[in-house]
């Protein structure tokens, strides 16, 4: 039995893949956060230009492939290509027809995909002779990547740590100072929009809401410095398709193309680049009966149970307008383990292809999702993130569907970290402490009501 | 530049290679606790018989090499081949001309090189039909690894957790309850050694030696039942040699051969693992100048301090009777973050080594430990088990000692285990809290004289 898929690191893709160029209807265009104005290129794209302008004209190629730069793939080679397991044990512990596939991203230094963006990122900061990042980080995963990328570009890194998990989740801010970032717990009182809040409340625990506002005012105010994003938008998402496009040649090796493709979605983007370029195979009409499924948490459902519109991407309403699917920009999710999945809204890409009818969204509570993360640790041995055991819950449920029908359909989800700093939530789960917090439609009623009034 | 050098699943070793076969001396008989005796095969190998008979036999086997069960590989291919890196980012930041390899045995499921030997130990438990094993832990790297291991031969798992350590690093005991084993902090009430400790001091923050104690009463109190130990036999250190042999295929395809082998050393399984396959090298005359180093922690220097004599294995005087580097069975190392190096003996085929004049060894402070384990990371991403970056120290010394002599040596050492349950110490070390403990001499000198007096 063979286990793992191995590529060298020649065999890394050269080129990012584009799926806006693919799109019948592409996502619209994002709206001005004051004026509400569709910001149509060649026109200012994004205000503040908070971001490089290289990752700007990326977020509106026309392109189909961009070539990564080489001090880009020098750097991804640490890690990458990463190994596609044949997950034989698991199948066997299902007793499914199923042959079950995963990329396992957790051996990147940071442990999660994260670090394919956050490398690129840091290197056009470089290249456009900046001193610095700024970015905020709730549970952490963002801002490790990021600490880790900057340091080989001689980029200094800003962290806005939201203040609770800085103060709970002390190990991942220690792997950020290992890596040479600056984190700082925000609320802090090194910006206004901090300031503010400490003023109000100087115990603040902090919101991931705040820190964004923290980052985005200290990358504005601060001579050298820009503004740096770990998900949603589409240059971000662009740069984790080599995922995919790696786990395509994998899946090749092994004989075997997937029926379904899965992966966990907070902002979208560990999900997006491991089913993008297999997407293209669907949207080509090369693989027309594919199945994308995007899974999220129960407590943040904005695929399942938001709206499909226009919505700010932040709570301070400083970033652009951008239609997805979105519970509200000033919904408050319940506090499940899986941080990364607590975002309100989700990758306008995606949502485009959501409503379409090209993938499919579901969402899990956290019991049986963690459930079912155990069986995966005790049959293939990782121990993987909350989130990502979100895409392990649809892989089993898709495993035991295919137990019940007798189909050998070919799985394959993104394993996007291992879950070393977040062991808690296992412990919560073994004492039987791990809440399934029932959503109160009415919280989301309430915040739909703050949706931007888009001029017709 | 090429990083990574790895392997299909199918050039892993198909044989564990036996060092005391290619030994001119080899270490004398181990002899009983109580009575001294030698303890010649074939006579009773070992009091009382705690391990498995298969084990026994490979603790004293003359075959050069013994064949890796099937059942065994097929666990090990879940991770192995494990990766050699080219160190080039470290060699810059370090501006040596020396090159730098590294055995990158953090990307097992447990984290370190420990289940290599702990899967081949549940193998041969179930096999001898055994219901479950009992074991100790400090830190829980080796508990970790044994109930990964015994889960997948569906074996029970009882691990004696150090109080104070179960207490105050409660992610590696969640992590093996994740993969189903049995947590107590030791002291526990379940033996009578535990319970002797209890009453004395109901608060007792445990120790090694206690834990060793509680663990080998269960596996002899308990039908079915049998211990299982993580370092410094024979056979452990044998399981350990996959690590070298890969690293010896992988050396042939970037090229080089090391002029330097180099391991940190707490009982010496890690270190032997890597070092043992290119000694056969050294002790057979085809790289007389291979040069070999054993890098230990001065809080328990039993290499650069201790004597080259018997001593007990255990605290309790229980195991058997060994020869070995020691500083004294009763010596109580200061707490170090590495816990993995407070064993106060060594592992007895790597002391005959040392004896022999065949290999080095060596001992570093925490703060300078920690300090090269951190440049290391900034430059190469991993952040390194405090054990681990005792290696990293000698590699970095190395380094600059062929910066001084401008030497282009190539250097190779076992990057053994990750740090990600050890973010601790990286965090003592950046606030400047992590202290150099001075070794009080008077203290071994004490130990020393509780040794065993063998009988003429």
């Amino acid at each position: 039995m063979q286990y793992k898929y191995l590529l060298d690191e020649k065999d890394m893709p050269t080129h990012w893949y584009n799926i806006l160029t693919d799109m019948k209807k592409k996502p619209p265009f994002y709206r001005h956060p004051a004026t509400l104005e569709e910001l149509a290129p060649p026109g200012p794209p994004m205000p503040p230009p908070v971001f490089p302008m290289a990752l700007i004209e990326q977020e509106f190629s026309p392109e189909r492939y961009i070539e990564i730069p080489d001090e880009v793939a020098d750097v991804l080679k640490m890690w990458r290509p990463s190994p596609v397991y044949r997950a034989a044990r698991w199948e066997k512990a299902l007793d499914t027809p199923a042959k079950i596939y995963y990329k396992w991203e957790g051996v990147s230094p940071p442990g999660s995909h994260k670090p394919n963006t956050a490398v690129a990122q840091a290197y056009y900061a470089k290249a456009e002779g900046l001193e610095g990042v700024a970015t905020e980080t709730g549970a952490g995963q963002w801002g490790s990547a990021l600490s880790f990328a900057t340091n080989y570009f001689g980029l200094k890194c800003k962290i806005f740590m939201v203040a609770i998990s800085f103060q709970q989740k002390p190990y991942r801010r220690i792997a950020m100072e290992t890596w040479g970032g600056s984190v700082v717990p925000s609320p802090s009182s090194e910006t206004n929009a901090g300031r503010a809040v400490l003023e109000q409340d100087p115990e603040s625990p902090g919101s991931l809401g705040i820190a964004i506002s923290e980052a985005l005012e200290y990358a504005v105010t601060h001579d050298g410095y820009k503004y740096s994003l770990g998900s949603v938008v589409n240059f971000v998402l662009l740069h984790q398709t080599v995922i995919g496009q790696e786990a395509m040649k994998q899946m090749e090796m092994a004989g075997d193309y997937p029926d379904i493709v899965i992966g966990c979605a907070g902002g979208g983007s560990n999900a997006a680049g491991l089913i993008f370029p297999f997407m293209k195979d669907k949207l080509t009409g090369a693989k027309p009966n594919l199945r994308a499924i995007f899974v999220e948490s129960t407590a943040c459902p904005s695929m399942t149970r938001g709206v499909y519109a226009y919505d700010w991407g932040d709570t301070a309403k400083t970033g652009p307008v951008a239609k997805m699917h979105t519970v509200g920009h000033s919904f408050i999710p319940a506090p499940v383990h899986a941080g990364g999945l607590r975002y309100h809204g989700m990758a306008p890409s995606i949502c485009a292809l959501l409503d379409q009818g090209q993938a499919e969204s579901r969402a899990y509570h956290q019991n049986e999702v963690l459930s079912s993360a155990v069986g995966f640790a005790r049959a293939e041995g990782f121990i993987v993130a909350p989130e990502t055991a979100h895409a392990v819950k649809a892989v089993m449920d898709e495993a035991l569907a295919c137990k019940e029908s007798g189909e050998s359909k070919v799985i394959l989800f993104n394993a996007s970290g291992h879950g070393h700093f977040d062991l808690a939530a296992y412990d919560a789960y073994f004492r039987q402490d791990l809440p399934d917090y029932q959503l109160d439609e009415s919280r989301i009623e309430v915040a739909l009501t703050e949706l931007p009034k888009i001029p017709a």
